[in-house]
């Protein structure tokens, strides 16, 4: 197994896994928890797709995910407590921005590659990598997190997405300023983590 | 008219009917009732054709049930109290049951139809199936029952889907197919429902 | 500039105004606003393009709207407070009149251009009219105010999209049956606010 998919597989994983999280707070049964547990992990992605008009999907290509997904809710459903409790809050705010940095790079790159303009383009980003969050939310029936708790979430999307563009823009190479981009995403989550920063309101 | 054509009107029937219940339970005006009506008979299988990328839709097609649910709206809103008295809660149980079985059928059938790979096949079902509730109970600011009322709702669905996918394997004739597993969802729903079963959390 | 430009750009900033009333009422923060301003400045006719499959959508093509949404929400989120006091509930009530005129209108326009069948080109018109509010309401957790007020809004929408209608099929010219049913939907709308007319339940 490659790299790339090995960090692929821990985003959709860290992504299902706050879905579990959130659904068993709200006490749902398996067919929640599997369904929101999926809408957290493809969410953005599928949106963007949606919006860009591109098809299959990236779910729809590797059913394997949403297997994994399926069988996850159904063993892991009744471990939730041990889980939260072994698992770290710090491992999962970790795996979590890496699917931000993630999941926003391969969003900007996807609109790119469909023509978009460069504002869409970001926009695409901080869409792919935080809307999986609010769709989950808006599921849960909650005001979404990520637009209330004035913490740097989006805005770190956000600025790596334009990282990505402008480097893109200096005709810097795909790959190196893919995971430059990707990278900046998760220090500067984690470092605004590790700081308790917040954004005036 | 023919069977299947009468079976469906009745399954949108159904469908707008507990999206008319719903609405009114919420106070909402004839927009509301209408809107959300509408959403519940029809928003299952729309989110399954914006996802597999079907056009055109399928109340875009026959629009005369876009107006059949039109005009119910305007006549049956201030007779909705009386309807539930007349119609008792087991007629509604049944047409919903065979509602959610031929949904679910027609999803697959869509999604095999579309090339889909299997699990996804099956997932297009129970989502043709049970989405109409889940975006009426998100537009009526609620958490989606069929997530967390631990009733085998959406379970149906998908056992069933799978006994399409596994009939349609075996090159059983399309039909048969069809039928025996659509009947097969309305039995178990049914059967479920008769002795209150519950899933375990 | 153009009239129609004008109108236009005063219409999206409108929609993004209550989009960032309804955000800070709710408490959020800037990534919130500027997402649910977004939201309810184009959420109708992006859902009216996604169920017609049109791409690319309107502000993928015209990303200065996407952009002078984003300066706003910047500049204008600290200084919502004041701006409510400077601009009066009439001025708001008029500006969002027109909005609904166009955007509703615009939406026929474009179903009728994608052969949609009459009575669904009424459909978008309204859809493309109020889903940017529906959206805005919905990631609020709110029920949708324009389903439970009573007030004659999404009717306006409606009646106005059928003399549209009515003129194309009679064959007048575009433009002058474009320019009317929209005047056709301000005037009625704000009459019926001017004298605060509800629909009966």
């Amino acid at each position: 197994m490659t790299l790339i998919k090995f960090i692929e597989i821990m985003a959709i994983l860290v992504g299902a896994f706050s879905g579990f999280i959130e659904a068993r707070r709200k006490r749902m049964d398996l067919v929640g928890v599997f369904t929101v547990a999926f809408i957290t992990a493809f969410g953005g992605g599928t949106l963007r797709d949606i919006l860009l008009d591109r098809r299959p999907l990236f779910w729809v290509i590797h059913q394997e995910y949403a297997i994994l997904i399926f069988v996850l809710a159904l063993v892991a459903s009744p471990l939730i407590r041990t889980l939260r409790q072994i698992v770290s809050e710090r491992l999962i705010v970790i795996a979590d921005a890496i699917g931000l940095g993630l999941f926003s790079i391969a969003g900007v790159a996807a609109a790119l590659d469909a023509q978009m303009p460069i504002f869409i383009a970001s926009m695409m980003g901080v869409i792919t990598g935080i809307f999986g969050g609010v769709l989950r939310d808006i599921v849960c029936n909650e005001v979404p997190m990520v637009f209330r708790d004035g913490k740097p979430y989006a805005i770190c999307a956000f600025l790596g997405s334009w990282m990505f563009l402008l480097m893109r823009m200096s005709e810097l190479p795909h790959d190196f300023a893919l995971w430059s981009s990707a990278t900046f995403i998760v220090v500067l989550r984690l470092v605004s983590w590790k700081f308790d920063m917040r954004l005036g309101r």
